[in-house]
């Protein structure tokens, strides 16, 4: 098959990590050949127990559109106030049965009340507990207590990026920042030209190459963990900023639900590989110059935003 | 509108330009304003028919599918022979009726012949002309006769990124070596593990984040110039990589045409904005630093694929 390959970003493994294993198991039983590099493949099989975590169900939220469920863990290190009101608005039942509003191609899908700007009295859904405005968290300071696994490499948008807990961040030690990054699958709270004008209520997600120069502009607040095809393959918009045009054509959100909610037996329990490892350190190591016969000229490098995060069924199961 | 506001990769412009010049007339003829940056809009408003170039019809590809026509422009400058044999096989009718086989989130879409690789005769479709192999072309030599306007800023994967007639290109001074890069919407010819086993016969497209660590890896060829959604919504195959796992998944070509062969009035004309300009140079200061109100702080940077190619109805019409 005359294809490039590839590790998907978020790439459910299990039964491709099993038929790895095997015919790693099975290239070692053979008598000395020359030592390959590892691929990434290979690396992700040889994860122990204590190489994943599982999603903490209070910071997990499962929106379920028709076409299936979109897993989202939010972070509440970079955005503890955003995270929050979300969290009530969602056990308000803020946004169930609103509806995705926007997709623009390589860009951002977008969803939430779309008569949220109305002037018109009682058009636009009521909040109860939740706010519709919050301080910006575009950036944190740094602390040593949160989780940093810095990539080798240069970053044209940062004096350095790596990984806290999972998610992309990048860091200046000068102004002792840190900030969760615009990579594919973020999720982020969409606000207008004043800082406080976000809240969570409306929220979009990055669906196309990374737009960082958005970093430090508006504030993210999770990721997709799961789903994300769900989402971006959402036809495109056809009005300005790939705004549906008519009504009819914006995607119905049967309901936003955190994890914990939602009873045992209807929850999609995942794990995450852990990136405050040595095994993380591996991964990463095997796509900045990659093993297996395919690939002619390693890269040296690896870009924040394509780094994948493996998930799996919670256990491996 | 709560939103992040943004310029699309490939803006179709024309009475958004109008509407945009309007509004800087406008503003120009308030008294003593503070002087705003002015914004990627703004300068694209002020592009003169010099600052634009109509697709050359011998290298412009139409791919028509149920959904519309993608429009592909090819590289003879990088990719001479697998643009020649594309050419070649385009003229045979070999593509018309082929099928798209693969769509993987955040990656990749293909398409060509499902039998290319089959055993048994009979089942793959004939090359008349066509060539089924050709030697790589995964990089060139530099050549000061080769159009080449230098980004300013740092690039992980290669020593300088910038752009050759519209073409996002890496070079290396050191090895005298320039190529393509895998940016969104950039088309490449897939190939097994042997350099020589790609023809072009079997083409994808990059509808994720950009996966430049297979530049110089596989020979890129063209780039999509209008029509990039069709490709980008195609439903994610849940085969591995990506492939189709029932044939009728599959999404049938009708019909692959060099521009030129097709009757004038069936044309999609288009320009594209040179990238060799005083005027693009400023397009691409507008993107590293943002003007208008949205932006708090400038990125200072921009990234190669983050570099919109805009492209108008040809003669702006």
């Amino acid at each position: 098959m005359r294809i490039p390959t590839y590790v998907r970003r978020s790439l459910l493994v299990g039964l491709i990590v099993s038929t790895l294993a095997s015919a790693a198991a099975f290239a070692q039983s053979k008598a000395a050949p020359p030592k390959a590099k590892p691929t990434y493949a290979e690396i992700l099989a040889t994860a122990t127990p204590a190489d994943w975590r599982t999603l903490d169900l209070e910071n997990t939220l499962y929106m379920d559109l028709a076409s299936g469920r979109v897993v989202i863990e939010l972070n509440a290190a970079y955005a503890p106030a955003h995270a929050a009101n979300i969290r009530t608005l969602v056990r308000e039942g803020y946004f169930d049965g609103l509806t995705i509003l926007r997709s623009q191609d390589n860009y951002v899908a977008q969803w939430g009340d779309p008569e949220a700007d109305s002037a018109e009295p009682g058009k636009a859904r009521a909040m109860k507990q939740g706010k519709s405005s919050l301080a910006a968290e575009y950036t944190r300071p740094i602390d040593s207590k949160l989780a940093f696994t810095r990539l080798p490499d240069i970053d044209g948008y940062a004096a350095q990026v790596g990984f806290s807990n999972g998610f992309p961040v990048g860091r200046n030690p000068k102004t002792n920042q840190t900030w969760l990054a615009h990579c594919y699958g973020m999720v982020g709270a969409g606000r207008g030209n004043d800082d406080t004008s976000g809240s969570g209520a409306e929220l979009y997600v990055v669906t196309g190459h990374a737009p960082r120069h958005l970093d430090r502009n508006i504030t993210l607040l999770g990721r997709i963990v799961q789903g994300m095809p769900l989402l971006s393959v959402l036809p495109r918009g056809t009005g300005a900023l790939g705004f549906y045009e008519k009504p009819e054509q914006r995607v119905p959100i049967k309901s936003i639900r955190i994890a914990v909610d939602v009873p045992a037996a209807e929850r999609t329990n995942l794990d995450v590989i852990r990136t405050d490892t040595r095994l993380f350190t591996s991964l990463v190591e095997a796509l900045r110059n990659r093993g297996g016969t395919w690939y002619k000229v390693p890269a040296g490098h690896i870009e924040l935003c394509n780094m994948p995060i493996a998930v799996r069924p919670a256990g491996g199961k």
